[in-house]
């Protein structure tokens, strides 16, 4: 049987409540300053008591990746949901179809193929499913490149069941550029391609009535580009290293923590922890960085989480046995946050050092 | 509401059934050929049903790193237990005494302070509990160094409510090496660095009965150093590509693999999957091989799973929209499958192309 576990029962993930709230409203206040919506991406969370707080806060909806993700915040009744993924297939269809039926949802697509099947549904349920064109702007992952937008956007306005309300796209590249500014430039013009893009294809009579952009990183910059009217970040709810090291974070604004226990220190230059990659995933900081290890130990600039075996993690310290105690808890934050979460059945909400109480991360795993 | 979802819903886990019978089959009779006992680490597959069948092949009982997996496998009436992780601090000690009431379990340390731990929960209960002293034979993780180990073997031995019956290692640092030889050399060097340490510690007085090693990459060579008592092999139930290229593995035995469906085709270079870094993980393959990417894309073997970000999978194809369709399905073998399974809710139990029943991954993130 299993026994209700504590929050100081390690590895485990702590929110810094206040912390966290203070992101919502700092985002909240970028979206209503810039005049965009904010739809959250719930990706980072994956929790629909965080999803129903940053719609308190004024999120418009919100955006998911997976069908089963959506399962679950409509099941907590939030009822604009954006999949911001291509929905392909018999089995993804029929699962939309129910979620449809409690739920008011758009989706992003970046093919006719992808469209045809959307439209057979919307058809079969006499409406017109909303879809985005999902536009890649530099980040070469899915999506048209703008040259290509028009062909493919009159293709999918062109058929039945289907309803073609705006463009999107996720300006991940921007993360690659050397230094913040440089972020922000390269966001900035992503903004500004895909404002000119609605506008080209609204004079060839395409009816954008959305232009929805991304990402944590760039949200600050890319909000104010007139003409975009939506932002889908995620991680700023936690903040991370990443976000940290690129410049739009803060120690203080990472509001998640990994809570560990130095359980080893066979050597004096080694201590080793209860959290290895099954906890804080292998996951490094972005290229541009060029900064290694897999978190940041909160008290002890000086350590490298230097190595992560499942359920190791091996500490590279000076001194180790004077430094550390076996038993002793440190607070990690993490390098990337939304994986963290994933690997994570429960969060727990910190205030004033007391748990104050015990997320569920109902939609830990929903990858299909 | 969640709908059941079914094997064909990607992405999921598909397990080879008669792969997975040959693999147990053949770690049961390496162990019996070599005269030691098996006591495979389910943290690979992490799903109770497994493990029972482990048994049924003939493993004395089971290794586990965490006591939730402990605990789960307790549930199903695993009986004998072997927790390869320091177990410290309150919390876990209060776990250990609750799942010492229902399963038989010996516990490795690589410290007297870890000890004294262990000593107080015995003699609470007036019982003297199993330990097996760590040894680090390359590897740098957790472990004393052979010559620590007499005086720390020592100390552990004259702790009340605690009885050292052995040494144990995982020798995982033989991965290093840039051959398979160099692999089963270096394996081999490190059990007859454990028997001769056994020895040692035998002369000075130490009841040491057990000398267990680990891993399935070199328990073919390992398990047969006289002196040997047991092997801990874990990922050999289903291979991974780490295993395929060492050599230890090969297509055929590899009985695990991620079944997705292309997404997207967004340039004739670039296929995308629905699988990325919460599907298959950041992990890469080890350090010698020189190989990239994220799997290994059955039945294309010139294509690269050249990045991941945390939903989307890009392949490195030439000729993509030649070569694959949107809404195709594709299986990969994933680089290193114990942290893919521990994404996972679900296995699908697939034999002559049927899927004959789903198994739950019911240790799954049970990293505490």
């Amino acid at each position: 049987m299993q026994v209700q576990l504590s929050h100081l029962d390690t590895p485990c993930l702590h929110i810094n409540a206040e912390a966290m709230e203070r992101n919502l409203q700092e985002m909240a206040h970028v979206a209503a300053d810039a005049g965009v919506a904010l739809r959250p991406h719930v990706k980072t969370h994956k929790s629909p008591s965080l999803a129903l707080r940053q719609l308190e806060y004024g999120a418009r909806g919100i955006t998911v990746a997976k069908i089963g993700e959506a399962d679950v915040m409509a099941d907590a009744g939030i009822k604009d949901i954006r999949i911001a993924y291509p929905i392909v297939g018999a089995e993804k269809l029929a699962r939309l179809a129910k979620l449809m039926d409690r739920a008011d949802v758009s989706i992003s697509i970046d093919s006719v193929d992808a469209a045809r099947g959307l439209s057979e549904l919307g058809q079969s349920r006499k409406k017109r499913i909303p879809v985005l064109l999902k536009i890649n702007t530099g980040l070469d992952r899915v999506g048209v490149t703008p040259p290509e937008a028009l062909s493919i956007g009159k293709g999918i306005a062109a058929l039945p069941g289907v309803e073609l309300v705006g463009i999107l796209t996720h300006e991940g590249h921007a993360l690659h550029e050397a230094t913040l500014d440089g972020a922000k430039r390269a966001a900035r013009e992503a903004g500004k391609a895909m404002v000119d893009l609605a506008e080209e294809l609204r004079k060839a009579g395409l009816n954008i009535k959305e232009v929805s952009v991304g990402s944590t990183a760039t949200a600050r910059a890319i909000a104010y580009v007139p003409g975009v009217t939506e932002i889908r970040p995620g991680t700023y709810i936690f903040n991370d290293l990443n976000e940290w090291t690129i410049g739009v974070a803060t120690e203080e604004t990472c509001a998640l923590t990994v809570l560990v226990t130095v359980v080893s220190i066979p050597a004096e230059n080694r201590a080793v922890i209860d959290a290895g990659s099954k906890t804080l995933t292998s996951d490094l900081l972005g290229p541009p960085t060029g900064k290694k290890g897999y978190g940041y130990v909160k008290g002890h600039p000086d350590v490298t989480i230097a190595r992560l075996t499942e359920e190791h993690g091996m500490l590279e310290v000076k001194d180790a046995r004077k430094r550390f105690k076996i038993g002793q808890h440190l607070e990690i934050v993490p390098n990337h946050v939304c994986p963290v979460v994933n690997l994570a059945d429960v969060m727990y909400l910190m205030r004033n050092g007391q748990c104050e109480r015990q997320i569920d991360v109902l939609a830990r795993g929903k990858n299909r």
